[in-house]
């Protein structure tokens, strides 16, 4: 397993994450789903977690930052399928991932992807973006 | 990693494979998805294996057995993003995968699946049928 596939839904991009992140994985997806943005003019990102049981300072990181990249290319990030419990240790450990929107299910994801792209203006409410 | 996730999309799941498939795992996959499929009324079984760099008899059984659990739930199932490779090796071993619909990818995959649904009689030109 040397890649997390990516798959292509219309203008949206899909990720599935089911798998520990380790750096060259992490660095591996940013790479590709810069270059697949650019390529195929996405305008919106969906990272499924509902895999994932901890969701630690790492992927908190590789999810901002793949958020970021994708902005700088006017597409816009949503994480779906938390864990309740990934949310609690999320805010108990004070963790941040500044400029991630969030979505229940990757349904209500493409929803809020699309309303963003209608008014392009930035989503609000669902921004995960703590105080400290 | 105990389960597989499967996501939600309409009156479609998806299913990305990304991990090397064992038995309970394979076991687990077939529970859930069998489970949505009854609880949510889904139409349709998308299963991307566009990371799987291997397809053995044992992925293409439980593949094959997949597809017939969810034809009797009356789901169509579709493999997408099966890589050249895979095809190649598939039919030079002369592995079989009886009643499995395949596509290039995820929106291919949805348009065979939407034109099965709207015509209700099951596809044929994709269909995955080797003779002996």
């Amino acid at each position: 397993m040397d890649r997390i596939p990516i798959l292509t839904m219309g203008e949206f991009l899909l990720v599935t994450i089911q798998v520990d992140m380790h750096d060259q994985l992490a660095m591996t997806l940013q790479d590709d789903l810069t270059n697949k943005i650019s390529k195929a003019g996405s305008k919106g990102v969906l990272i499924d977690i509902s895999a994932l049981d901890i969701v630690d300072s790492f992927i908190g990181r590789m999810l901002s930052n793949i958020s970021s990249m994708a902005r700088v290319l006017d597409a816009v990030t949503v994480v779906v399928g938390m864990q309740p419990a990934v949310a609690i240790t999320l805010v108990e450990l004070g963790l941040e991932m500044p400029g991630v929107f969030t979505a229940l299910d990757v349904e209500r994801g493409m929803d809020l992807l699309r309303r963003h792209i209608d008014s392009d203006a930035p989503p609000s409410a669902d921004a995960i973006d703590f105080e400290e």
